[in-house]
């Protein structure tokens, strides 16, 4: 029997849209065995059946190793709520990939792993951080290989995860984005997320608030966020920062005071007493 | 009499439209004294009356520093070529207003200085590097406030700048590329933008040909740019990267080998005679 766990991922991370993500500390705890005969347990029932994507990440990676695809049993248990911008979906699929190379006592290589989730997931932002840990950006390099860099964020930033009762379709969040941009607005996009990208590294919160003003997606797809303005009001009133986990429902609010985000879940809870609301760290 | 030198800057560096630039060591060096009569020496007849940019410059600084402008002589040496994407207007912007600071013996503060430029250039992409040196990234704060952050460059890059017999008006440039642009390529430019920040700050040539491939620009200014294909051939078949500098014309050849440094200049030498080619370096 093998076990693999993957951490749950915070996708565009406000400026870097479909290209940052960083793995935070929930967990889908995934276990594969041999068996007699196919069976998945743990998940919601609807899940429970060969379309699951622990399941097709580990037919992708049989595939990927030339092998068989043998009978096998699963186990999901998982602390990533579903379609919540929390990149679960991506952790059952690098699990999956994972557990079909731990299977057959393959070495684990990052970067195949990542090719081959990247290939199923479409875009690379949540299962590069599924695999390489921390702050990553994922691009396509000119032979099509995706390539991952890390970037650092400094510790004095607390992370916290205001998980709402409600989920978002990543397809509707993706339609309710306009397909065309104006061409001044790249650069802002692009100076803003170098400026956020320097401000996590440095620990400089006024500069991250600054850094942070995307104009791309949360426009719209807070739209599809019922409490997204009165979130942001409460955690602006206390000099920190939200931003819209994935294409949400989840916002993962950015603080350098404990005292400051201790104030902010206290009136956060207080107002939507449905979110659920969760302190969250950086897993390297 | 007060004596200013200040250096050339490529903006845009391929995937940094409108927020990166980096200083390299060509120079404007400008001498303003007291006259008794308002006169320019050592530019183009054509720029020697008040509408000059180092006069306009003077005069937003001694704006700036509340002082009544005084009578002044200005005389201007410049190896930055015109309207060919190197900055020379922000140049003598930047030299004219440092003037003013340095007429009236008050502190030079760069911040300062990059604020005034700014308003007076429309955009901060050249006027940080001609004022802080380096690779510069500048952008716009939530109270409209411009900010710097430094980026490293390794120093096993070779950069040479080659410099056509023709110009290209800025207006031009900025007309022929489309006012709006799919949102897919703004990850595409993001994440390609800061692979290529990655490699030049760690020496990884092959990265840094990966990331520089830009769709927002260069589609559309290498029109404007006779030659501009064939030199690219020549700078990829000896595994370096170019990219229009600016707006162009000057493109900037990055190699990571003399040698092969050597054997594309040589290259271009001999296909395009009239055009000036030169080694350059980055001004920290």
């Amino acid at each position: 029997m093998i076990k693999v766990i993957v951490p749950a991922t915070s996708a565009n991370i406000a400026m870097g849209y479909d290209c940052l993500g960083m793995a935070v500390n929930l967990f889908t705890a995934v276990k594969i065995d041999g068996a007699d005969k196919f069976n998945i347990t743990g998940c919601d029932e609807a899940f429970q059946n060969e379309d699951n994507l622990v399941y097709q990440g580990f037919i992708q990676g049989c595939k990927h190793l030339k092998r068989e695809v043998p009978t096998i049993s699963i186990d999901i248990q998982s602390e990533i709520p579903e379609s919540r911008g929390l990149g679960s979906s991506s952790a059952c699929v690098v699990a999956g990939i994972i557990g079909a190379f731990e299977y057959f006592k393959e070495e684990v290589d990052k970067d195949v792993i990542l090719q081959i989730a990247t290939a199923m997931e479409g875009h690379p932002d949540n299962v590069a951080p599924a695999i390489y840990g921390g702050l990553c950006m994922a691009f396509e390099d000119s032979n099509g290989h995706y390539d991952v860099i890390k970037y650092p964020v400094d510790d004095s930033y607390y992370f916290t995860a205001v998980i709402p009762d409600f989920k978002v379709s990543t397809n509707e969040a993706r339609k309710i984005v306009p397909k065309e941009v104006k061409t001044a607005t790249v650069a802002h996009q692009l100076s803003h997320c170098l400026a956020m990208l320097n401000a996590l590294s440095n620990g400089d919160i006024k500069q991250l608030n600054d850094a942070i003003d995307d104009r791309l997606h949360e426009p719209y797809r807070k739209k599809l966020i019922n409490g997204f303005d009165d979130v942001k009001e409460i955690v602006e009133a206390n000099d920190s920062v939200v931003y819209i986990s994935g294409s949400g429902s989840t916002l993962i609010i950015i603080s350098n005071s404990a005292d400051r985000r201790d104030k902010i879940i206290e009136a956060l809870q207080k107002r939507f007493e449905k979110f659920s609301i969760k302190n969250v760290e950086i897993m390297n």
